[in-house]
């Protein structure tokens, strides 16, 4: 079916976009992750199976795209601390994984990943990578404020606010209400001040 | 084939338990996990399929077992602060988690998990519980020591040490060396000693 020129094409292909993601987040609910189609989700969003893989290389691209909501949400505000800014960013991060969709796709998609390079790789250039710039914003803020004596590397950072939301869902599974990621934000807050301005390494 | 009066029961049941877990080893290193059956681990320990099933429930948990080493030995004996303490048993759970039989094995049994709550409820009582008893035992010691004044949840740390581990090494793959070991224990040493001293958690 020829299309008409591509005047809008950036809303038209935002369109099928949300149409696919929309099939794929109907489909997992309805069905679970291991049922799920391409050929059913390209079905129920009216598309061609073609554009979705000229959208996601593999079904667990499609259906980790799908379930994981608000990456492309903006990084918390300053909120004036390195505690508070934490405490906000672990709030997004928790709430990006704690969707039943998420918690159903997330596991699956680690699982294949470890077996597909390429799947992983893409998982870390999107989903880990942003958030990781997050993070960086963060702690390039509490270095400016005099907070952080050094600039911290953002990785570890990211390794050890996102590792216990990480663990308390799915691995360790363990309730994570408001004074629990408060207080893994002010542990990983305080710890960064100290690690900063503390003395060296050995000890 | 007639036993013999279980005289030796113990020893003869922990023969039984070795041979059945070297079988899955080699099976799992020979033909990776989704290849690994119940009855071809049989067939190697040279036991009953049913002597597997009376010690673990799922082809799942006995692989977790077989490739999980090191669940048997002590907690890092005490060495003098809580920050020493904590790089010991950061290196401990690195050294569990890092082995090729376990990099294979922990993603598909997290993915199994989480659509098994009989297996996720036994990884719990097992494995979980085991760590966390260590990080309780290493949050007495410095509160005792005069480190924390306060006793610190067990569960806290545990998702504080292990969830940057995990991820590290499972979600957001990044070289674990030395430094960063290091560095993970002490931000958190210094993290919950601060936490337990500081002001109270608004601000």
């Amino acid at each position: 079916m020829p299309n008409p020129a591509p005047r809008l094409g950036r809303p038209r292909d935002s369109q099928t976009d949300q149409a696919v993601l929309l099939a794929a987040r109907e489909l997992l609910a309805e069905s679970g992750y291991s049922r799920v189609t391409m050929d059913a989700t390209a079905a129920r969003a009216g598309v061609g199976k073609a554009a979705i893989y000229r959208r996601f290389g593999s079904k667990a691209e499609l259906l980790f795209a799908a379930a994981v909501h608000g990456m492309d949400i903006e990084p918390p505000a300053d909120s004036g601390s390195l505690r508070s800014d934490l405490r906000a960013m672990a709030h997004v991060i928790h709430e990006r994984l704690t969707t039943p969709a998420a918690r159903e796709v997330i596991p699956a998609v680690l699982a294949e990943a470890s077996r597909d390079p390429a799947l992983a790789a893409r998982f870390q250039s999107t989903f880990v990578a942003q958030e990781r710039r997050d993070l960086e914003a963060i702690m390039e803020r509490a270095w400016r404020r005099g907070e952080l004596s050094r600039p911290v590397d953002p990785t570890l950072a990211h390794l050890l606010l996102g590792g216990p939301l990480f663990v308390a869902l799915f691995v360790f599974p363990h309730p994570l209400d408001e004074d629990r990621l408060d207080d893994i934000a002010s542990v990983i807050a305080a710890g960064l001040i100290a690690h900063t301005t503390g003395p060296p390494r050995s000890g």
